[in-house]
């Protein structure tokens, strides 16, 4: 029997590249190896962005289409919808029983993202409590495997945490410990050079962009600003184009060569952008070639189909758990 | 059109005199006024017993025994288990989104109950947040009135709270604020004297005692230490025997003689507690012929009935609540 492996992905935009390096390329891969649960949280997404609901609601019929047009297949990837599997919010409610307020304090994960909000005094509940609704996610679903980077971490310990408890308190072994599936995918750079690639600095190449929208970003990229003529040494670190080479070039060596040649000088950015254009461009090709053969009613219904296998699946775990609970009445 | 009530119960062990004066007594006259909707709290109970879920799980059928038992008529009051209404929990998980942590703190009824628990730095995240659940209960049912002791408002304002937070923001009025119906019904002491009769104190007498055992338990009551002789004047404060006649006997005139004539000396124990106990008997006499008739089939009938009354309510509640935010995709 193959491995269960949970994953997903808020959903408060369309996906770009840096989803695709980080994550997205890898799961193509995974659903021949693994049972692959891709959830789309929006009641997760919820939790920080429940002031602008249709940044999610509107985001998920996109993230879907990405799914497809990447190479997810339904037939091996079960891709479903959080807020339509309602046995995740049951479950949440017994789980926060065996969580203290403290221990959430302390999730350095939360922690940081709570900083980074500069929600200060006004934190939301939701969001405070949402490792226990993602603890809800993954053990729903009785996965083994949760891809994360290190500073998910946490994340995994307190749902790990949480299964402990619970099969010691009531007395079961119906919910499973999950291990971490470490990636180490370095983030993508935004085309800016700033930070990572993300929709609210403008600054990502979109799966869905056009070839012109692409080569237009490819073009605007930001290289080295001391290198101003062609035979000029030039700099490889911070350089946007060469972040890009190294993340989708097929060939390392050339990639390699070409930051040794753009160093001593005698490479112009024209060149590695033409370069970086038609790497995309080729990657690119057969994502569009997905979607443009996609209609709304073909994800809609691949989109039902995979929230109805989660539903089912969840609610075999909420069944095992109302019984270990003897919450189970007629 | 009938105005909705919604009350409840806590189902930690069987109902009590007690619970018959301070609610139970007033919802048989409230269901002929009333669209009453009466809640067994599994769900609420578990957040603070969840290391016992058998207290709970096991009370529940012992508390809609009873509430058959004191005349609760199904056709009129809608009887169900809160656990078997799963809208209420994800009601409860957009509902977290709109209090802060903050708030939850300040709420004076589970700061008095975290202290009273000890809970100190241990508060169950669950615990803590019961008053979202709370407010997912009284909004499910589009409950106008909800019967409550003033120790209870501040649950009710953190309700409306979210409703008008909930009806700002999604731009909807799908949400309606309640009222408290405010009960005057002064808590009953225990037989003992001590505190308020409860089942951790043994101190109750229970609607479903036999006659032996309620008699017994009138005869041991505490009254006045010092009035050794009938001819001895006697202290009515602090006499449990007169603090259950002035709940249970209808003629207030007759007990306020009996007083008297205690006060100034010449009434003994034995003939006050005859007359209570003929009081208690007869006043139990219809609830133990009602508890008689009754089969566990029925019971279970009863409140699979009521649940899915309740659960058919909620999920409409729901289905508005999902359309303010937009999640709904199918």
């Amino acid at each position: 029997m193959k491995k269960i492996i949970l994953t997903g992905d808020r959903p408060s935009g369309k996906l770009h590249l840096g989803h695709y390096v980080g994550s997205l390329a890898n799961r193509v891969k995974l659903q021949d190896e693994y049972e692959q649960y891709v959830m789309i949280a929006d009641v997760q997404a919820l939790t920080d962005n429940f002031e602008n609901p249709l940044k999610i609601t509107e985001s998920v019929f996109e993230v879907a289409c990405d799914y497809i047009a990447v190479g997810l297949d339904p037939a091996k990837t079960t891709m479903f919808i959080q807020s339509q599997v309602p046995a995740l919010t049951e479950l949440t409610t017994y789980y926060m029983n065996l969580v203290t307020l403290g221990r959430l304090e302390r999730n350095p994960t939360v922690k940081l993202e709570i900083k980074q909000k500069g929600y200060d005094d006004s934190i939301p509940a939701g969001f405070f409590c949402y490792p226990v609704s993602q603890a809800a996610d993954i053990t729903a679903f009785q996965a083994e495997l949760v891809p994360v980077g290190d500073d998910q971490l946490p994340m995994l310990e307190q749902t790990n945490e949480i299964v402990r408890r619970f099969n010691r308190i009531y007395n079961t072994d119906c919910l499973k410990e999950c291990k971490p599936y470490l990636s180490h995918a370095s983030r993508l750079v935004g085309i800016d050079g700033k930070a990572k690639a993300s929709k609210s600095l403008n600054n990502a190449i979109y799966l869905s962009d056009s070839p012109e929208e692409v080569r237009q970003k490819v073009f605007s990229m930001f290289t080295d600003p001391d290198h101003l003529k062609v035979s000029d040494p030039g700099k490889v670190e911070g350089n946007v184009v060469f972040a890009y080479l190294d993340a989708f070039h097929e060939n390392k060596e050339e990639v390699a060569e070409l930051k040794a040649h753009y160093q001593r000088g005698g490479l112009g950015d024209v060149t590695i952008k033409k370069l970086l254009n038609e790497t995309l461009q080729t990657m690119l090709a057969p994502i569009r070639e997905r979607r443009a053969a996609l209609n709304k009613e073909k994800i809609l219904e691949m989109l039902r189909d995979g929230t109805a296998k989660a539903a089912k699946r969840a609610n075999q775990t909420l069944t095992q758990v109302r019984e270990a609970l003897g919450v189970k009445y007629f």
